[in-house]
């Protein structure tokens, strides 16, 4: 979707410019955040919030910024998923993971400096004039993030303990759904959204993010890993249920089927204005890595 | 020292409260936050945060929030530094490190969400009423620990590239002095200080951060292990220079010496207020762990 890869390169050359560059030896580090934030990826958090920030009257670079900090911590959270520790994984986004590509000591700090990058990026002041608008994005950030958002859940995909859809569910929506539903936060608080909307966009992302995450485990199923840009069938290496080998392959797929008209349905009233969003819900669950 | 106890307690207490706490599954990465963080510690950048506070006529609260916040980020870079990619060790404040009393996908990820949760405490509307103070104090808390502060200091102890004093003391004003002088910068910011006195107190930061770290060094060639309460003579064992072993330790002695008469003098201007400022000088040089 060309939308889609327009915003994508709007990002990276955002995130070009706002990563921090060092002379000294410490460039190690911040090639390695270079190497894990700019490299290929479809920068989809970022199109949502982008996209969402369109059915307000509101300035993209508040957005655009917020958008490039929350790809940071999307990125670092890879980085360390992929640790031998974690998921040992050697590849991601089609070339080796950060600690193949450099060691595992500079993929740790990495991760830690890309989290902390995000915070600075988001909190500098030419991210917007008021600063009740800059600490609610960081607050907001951080919350999704942390040991009650994304760590969280994490950390309860590494323990396994989900025998039950319901638990699946859970932790999937502190895993990936909390970041999703940032994407959507963003442009709500700086645009200041009523409830209603705030509403519509909140279940919205809700939706895509759970449809997303049935789509990933079906590819971890199905997929190839050649276009998956990287190792597939891990679940059921690792022994670890998720949605599809609860549900099965059929069930799966008309779930996200009803995800999908579910989500689409959130945005009617935006009008036209959410034609984009409502296009982008197929391309995102169609997609093949 | 007795002021340096009572602090140490109370910043223990609010950290207590401050941290997440989980009831599911991810209760073990929240309890291993709790490990890492309210262990025992000297809680000497918390300390010379609230009693540089004590110079101006400013709340408590603000100070002790961030103070507690700059604990965490201190927190989660020991629990990363000590993980076996990095210094690999298995001792810390005299108990088992994280990754030895848990493992270490929970220590990589208890750390991640210990730096998350240092932004989510100092940008809570608990820390202060404008919007603008919390903004400023979570900014320079992202400078500070980053890849041009902190963690750009750790990448350069890994790559152990010093060969010189000018090298060693780079490395060391960007892996300890940058939180040293956070601290500092905790109640100039809050009390919104005049230049004169920010110069002052940042001039008092980087001579006792420096005199600390000559300390450490002098601590790893001569310390106990059991005092210490962590292995000793790493850097010999790993073949890095440090203060010692390029000074020399009569040397390096009397260089701590001169830069505690130094730091004491930059006080002057506040005079009897800093009294126990200047008195925590001998107290923290003449540590033993």
């Amino acid at each position: 979707m060309d939308r889609v890869a327009e915003v994508a390169d709007l990002v990276t050359v955002a995130l070009d410019e706002l990563l921090p560059r060092a002379d000294g030896p410490e460039s190690r580090l911040t090639e390695a955040m270079r190497y894990a934030a700019l490299g290929p990826g479809k920068r989809l958090r970022p199109f949502f919030a982008l996209e969402a920030a369109r059915l307000f009257d509101i300035e993209e670079r508040p957005v655009l910024r917020a958008a490039c900090a929350l790809e940071c911590v999307h990125a670092y959270s890879l980085v360390h998923d992929d640790l031998p520790a974690m998921d040992d994984d050697d590849v991601r986004r089609g070339r080796p993971t950060l600690h193949r590509a450099y060691d595992e000591a500079t993929a740790i700090l990495a991760g830690d400096a890309l989290q902390t990058a995000a915070f600075d990026i988001v909190l500098h002041p030419d991210t917007h004039d008021d600063p009740g608008v800059r600490c609610e994005l960081a607050a907001r950030l951080s919350m999704a993030s942390g040991a009650r958002g994304m760590a969280g859940g994490q950390m309860i995909d590494l323990l396994g303990v989900r025998d039950d859809l319901g638990g699946v569910a859970r932790m999937q929506r502190l895993k990936t759904g909390a970041l999703f539903t940032y994407a959507f936060e963003i442009p709500l608080i700086v645009a200041r959204a009523r409830d209603t909307e705030r509403q519509a966009l909140t279940s919205f992302a809700h939706d895509i993010g759970l449809a997303y995450q049935i789509v990933d485990d079906l590819l971890d199923v199905e997929g190839d890993e050649d276009i998956l840009g990287k190792a597939a069938r891990k679940d059921e290496a690792q022994g670890k249920t998720n949605f599809v080998t609860l549900l099965g392959v059929d069930a799966a797929r008309r779930r996200v089927g009803h995800l999908a008209d579910q989500a689409r349905s959130h945005l009617d009233p935006f009008g036209p204005d959410a034609d984009i969003l409502k296009a982008s819900v197929d391309y995102v669950l169609q997609r093949r890595n």
